[in-house]
């Protein structure tokens, strides 16, 4: 752990509502010496994906301590509430064990130790059905960020147990990249589960032309550096921000575009 | 006071402008050890009422401090901005005196000792008509988090004076419960001035059955824990994270579906 | 700089992506001593005007430090990304160098030295192409808050070639004030380019009638101190919290009233 206590916070409760605030209440009182680090509140409600990315993407920029994220469908319900160790810098993520946790675990060299917080001794009491944020997962992390051992807050449970997060898979077949929507962020990029890489190898390069072609429509592309490479209302393709394929319209929505849902297949050509 | 001083901070300024970082900057120069914890600054704008539940709510949960609060529709106006030393762990409450402070004050004990600050030495001069939260609130919250009395920042009134919350009040009759629409969040769950008690003393237990009758539309609703607990579309009742009664579609809003209103007055009955 | 490294951060990247907190989280690995004050990061995306506006009003009520902002539509592109030590308290201000700090610089004192730190030994490597908040700015921004010299973080650069920022300029013509639509805000209230005091030089006083005259619409206004001083659906003229004269109807939109767009002209008068 750091000489002060970190702790990262990311959760889909946004900004409306004083959720995260309570969130950060308890925890300054449970371990007033924490240090807090926001990683964003505005995962879209209820999406474990689009949180288990955007945990993935910060986790690696952010110092060692404990990582707390709470995007949690099922509060309530009968998935377990974990801490769990990974082999990275002895990171400890807290949160719900629905696969929100995984990719970034996985990232960070995956979980060598992992504990059932549901009961904690840590818990505020009575726990509700609705906000374990509160009651379970703060002050978990509180405790942990004081110097707790995963054995004290939690019944130790086997890392395999864990749950996964389902993703698709970007695939080669010939001169096609079958790609699949990811996520689409508010202003309709839509990132692909390819890469830079896999467009290079169907022989497209910075500066070339893409025929992308979807369930629904289908639209040429620029392989771009960044927006400004292309005229307002051309589609680019390009590496964003935490390193995928995506698609984006210069001034528009690609989403809209493309008419793209989650998971759709995109298949990529050299064009 | 704690040894770290310590400020928590709740607003409607929203997340667009950057009137709350304004704030923490005043803070900040006013006095620089000074923490300050974000309550949330979300609240529907100029509603004193949601803003006041959220307060009550979230700071049982805060480290004792220096609270402040500002949602302020009568802002420039006649109403007086005052500090207010609430009798449970000698926290003092900081805002505007419009009603947004008496529930939380109420329950942290009663206000044992107030001030009027609407002209107090610690103001920014010249002291705008809009932005009191910069010119007022921030700079008296951050010099009694650097320790000053109550008396030092302002002129003493008496604590029967302030303001209170005006808020309907559920009753039973016979084998009705009367409650009403207190406040309505963004996904449309409606938070009633109602319990889970009294919904027992009509004889409604957990898994049970609820007529909901609303003035203008009626449906039927189970008792449940969490929206995990009925299917999707469906009306429940439960026991929000802040403890109150409350109704919620699952993947849908109750608000909409009951065409409510504030204040609104639902007939509860078993069902 | 002072005995904690301090750090204001101002930026478009909304409430809603993990972009904000990936910026913190560099700081806080490159300069774990420093405290980071969120002035804001709800300015429309991508509006370098609205983010001058904003930096210029809230820099004041901050502490000297670091001020670091990113509104940067063109980011991977030909702009330059500096650092600049202005005048005033020693305060440097961190940001791509197309205006966006321009206005708070001239206000505090003019840029005194600065750097181009687009190719920063402390840049994290690879520079992607789209996030130079991560890459480029918050690790620059870090280093000078950790009491690294601003030669040792980039190459001098001549501070007259540093980007301005066009503004329109209010003007009298007889009896008739000249002003234009510099900012617009969430609620519709329209910010000018004008002050209180150019309105007293066309004889019009707090609690005076305008009569204000747009490219497509006109209406009465009263010249009041806040909203609550005027009816309901009234337009009103006052001063608004950064000290400019502004347009709003109390419970409706001045921008829909007058339908306004940015820079449209408008002609007040004594009315």
């Amino acid at each position: 752990m750091t000489a002060v206590p970190l702790i990262t916070f990311l959760s889909d409760y946004g900004p409306w509502d004083e959720f995260v605030g309570v969130c950060h209440a308890v925890i300054a009182r449970r371990c007033p010496a924490a240090r807090v680090i926001d990683l964003g509140h505005g995962v879209p409600r209820h999406d474990v994906r689009a949180g288990a990315l955007a945990l993935r993407a910060a986790l690696p920029y952010a110092p060692a301590g404990v990582h707390l994220a709470v995007v949690d469908p099922g509060v309530g319900g009968e998935r377990r509430a974990v801490a769990a160790r990974v082999a990275h810098e002895g990171r400890v993520l807290v949160g719900p064990d629905n696969g929100l946790l995984a990719v970034a675990a996985e990232d960070l060299g995956g979980v060598v130790e992992a504990v059932d917080v549901s009961d904690s001794a840590e818990c505020l009491r009575p726990i509700s059905a609705t906000f374990h944020g509160r009651d379970v997962f703060a002050p978990v992390a509180a405790a942990l960020a004081g110097g707790a051992a995963l054995a004290e807050v939690g019944e130790p449970l086997e890392p395999a147990t864990l749950a996964a997060l389902s993703l698709p898979s970007a695939r080669l077949e010939g001169e096609t990249l079958i790609a699949h929507a990811l996520t689409t962020d508010v202003y309709g990029n839509v990132s692909l589960d390819a890469t830079l890489e896999d467009v290079a190898a169907i022989g497209v390069h910075p500066g070339g032309a893409l025929a992308v072609t979807g369930p629904h429509a289908a639209a040429g592309a620029l392989l771009a550096r960044t927006f400004g490479d292309v005229p307002s209302g051309t589609l680019l393709a390009y590496r964003d921000a935490r390193g995928s394929l995506a698609l984006a319209v210069n001034g528009g929505s690609a989403a809209a575009l493309l008419e793209l849902a989650r998971d759709d297949e995109l298949r990529l050509r050299a064009g």
